[in-house]
């Protein structure tokens, strides 16, 4: 079969890789419909060698598609179901699962991301592929109901395995209450998707901050109220206190997590508001600071972090039924599977009106 | 009247100062019958030219007594009523006395901490004086519960004013559930307080990290399970997981706030836990550094901050009316104010026994 693999710095290539198959009576094998490249993979085509990252690694922790094969242990799954994939391998069952952190659950595995130390039980290689096993496909796996199942429906459902639960997450783990003054820093899909939640949830101001016409054009189309362009930070801050009467943001959603980023953080959350930091540019060498002055005098709390995926999943296709929520438009770009690293160039160079590609099989 | 004055560093006096007035129809004038001397008053002593203090402001943040006069417009409150005072003014009416953020309040000023630049309207002076002028004393006064007005209860009230109500924002504001594992950095008096408030709120285990034998022993006294001395951090770190069951601290309260005491705090917090800051050692120059790749992976959330002191005050004193609450303990030597000075130099030297401080007029 084919698939997308890493070979060192900014060469990754779809080539012949071993066929997906079932090892364990708790896998299933799923046929890839849609694949996402994220932000975070660009961090592995950047500095892969340095995480870890051994040539032929199969790449891509984004994906949904139709179960092809369940192992014998393998409940509620039948081939043909169409599912959505978490990041991670979740087993449902360990402390950390029960209380919705499955980020941190004892079976943890991150699909393609992570070096093989990192690896709960053996490499789980990546969903840019024709096929993928997935272990623990019980937990790991949610079937799409009905209603979202059709293949015109991929562009909404696809977003949900990460961008779009990992913007909700950055809300939902600040505390966002309806009414809030959202402030969303970066403008890639991360950050679209926290602008396009925010709405989902009630907020009063949305203000994205960002640095692309066409990103902040989407982000007015997922339900900003207002963007920010600029980088001095006490302009920023001046523009954020004129947009929310002089209030300043309850809620501040950084997909960036870097020394910028906090700063701007800082200087528009409001006394006793949430920074919530989604971003890995720290993995980067783009290290934030916090300005502590800051965060003991207002009261500032610093949250948020991996996605765990499933603990969003019934709100979030309960709000795509409900037409509150659709993420389809962060997925900008379709390519064939075939084309992936041409998809990773793209991605990489910011290339205008590319915010985030999906491949498809053909 | 008498009153403890900073006159430069490591120069503190009692002397005479002009006695404390009406100056506006919000005002009352307290006389003091307990107040105290909170480690951020050493900060002071050590560096309170820097902080912008001017020689002969009367210092004191933390005091109790007995209503002397209410200006014109003061509601609620008679000469002869039993007083706590909150640490900083609040005027009750604004969205962040609403919000329960009472530090944040419109009107806010600290009783003799904050230099001239910061106060909202004229110098507060401090409580470590025979009167003290209270401005908007309808809101920034609470009227002691009849069972704890007695002078035999000084010990109890006192520590609510800050210690207490700190500590307990710390485990509040960390989100902490009965049941929960907490660790606690520092056996200063707020550590103290906040293992004291863990045990009260039905805390798991409660592990205080400290050096000191005589403070860890009122630790144990006061509700933790368990004490830790080491400075090594996997030593920390190991000697947490064993008495949490491996588990962790769902919760970590630190008291200090500097670079070791993140490092344990991150070493020993549970992932999806928080810690709680609440020291201001990063105001000497002692700046923690967040583990981002910890925070990240672990979604461990960083909050605390400035006590919103009457936030918790009804809750607190209905916990000491009801016995599960009494942080009398910390207060371990009490002296008359006109050895106010002495007072000071016996907490900055850690004397052995001297954990903190408390001054009458006598």
């Amino acid at each position: 079969m084919r698939g997308l693999t890493f070979h060192g710095e900014q060469d990754v290539r779809v080539e012949e890789v071993p066929d997906a198959a079932l090892e364990k009576p708790t896998d299933a094998v799923v046929r890839m419909t849609m694949a996402g490249i994220c932000g975070s993979d660009l961090h592995i085509l950047n500095a892969g060698t340095a995480f870890g990252f051994e040539p032929g690694t199969r790449l891509g922790h984004e994906f949904i598609g139709t179960v092809e094969e369940v192992g014998p242990e393998v409940t509620g799954l039948r081939p043909g179901d169409r599912v959505l994939a978490s990041c991670s391998i979740l087993d449902g069952t360990c402390p950390m699962c029960h209380e919705h952190l499955h980020s941190s659950c004892d079976s943890w595995s991150l699909f393609g991301w992570a070096p093989r130390t990192w690896q709960h039980d053996g490499l789980v290689q990546g969903g840019q592929s024709e096929y993928v096993r997935v272990p623990l496909a019980a937990t790991t796996l949610t079937t799409m109901p009905e209603a979202l199942s059709g293949m015109d429906r991929q562009r909404t459902m696809l977003p949900l395995v990460d961008v779009m639960s990992t913007g909700w997450h950055g809300l939902r783990s600040a505390g966002m209450k309806a009414g809030a003054n959202v402030v969303v820093i970066g403008d890639g899909a991360v950050g679209l998707c926290a602008v396009h939640g925010a709405r989902a949830l009630d907020a009063n101001a949305v203000i994205c901050l960002g640095h692309h016409e066409d990103r902040l054009a989407v982000a007015g189309e997922l339900g900003a109220s207002g963007v920010v362009t600029s980088r001095d930070t006490d302009e920023i801050r001046e523009q954020v206190m004129e947009m929310t009467g002089g209030e300043g943001a309850h809620v501040v959603v950084d997909s960036i997590s870097g020394k910028a980023s906090m700063a701007a953080a800082h200087a528009t959350v409001r006394a006793g508001g949430a920074i919530a930091c989604l971003g890995m540019d720290h993995f980067m060498q783009n290290v934030p600071e916090v300005n502590w002055f800051d965060q003991f005098l207002r009261n500032i709390t610093i949250t948020g972090g991996l996605v765990p995926g499933p603990a969003y999943m019934p709100e979030l296709l309960d709000a795509v039924i409900a037409g509150r929520l659709d993420p389809a438009p962060v997925l900008t770009t379709e390519l064939p599977l075939e084309d992936a690293a041409d998809g990773y160039r793209r991605m990489q160079s910011r290339e205008e009106g590319v915010i985030k590609v999906c491949l498809t099989p053909a």
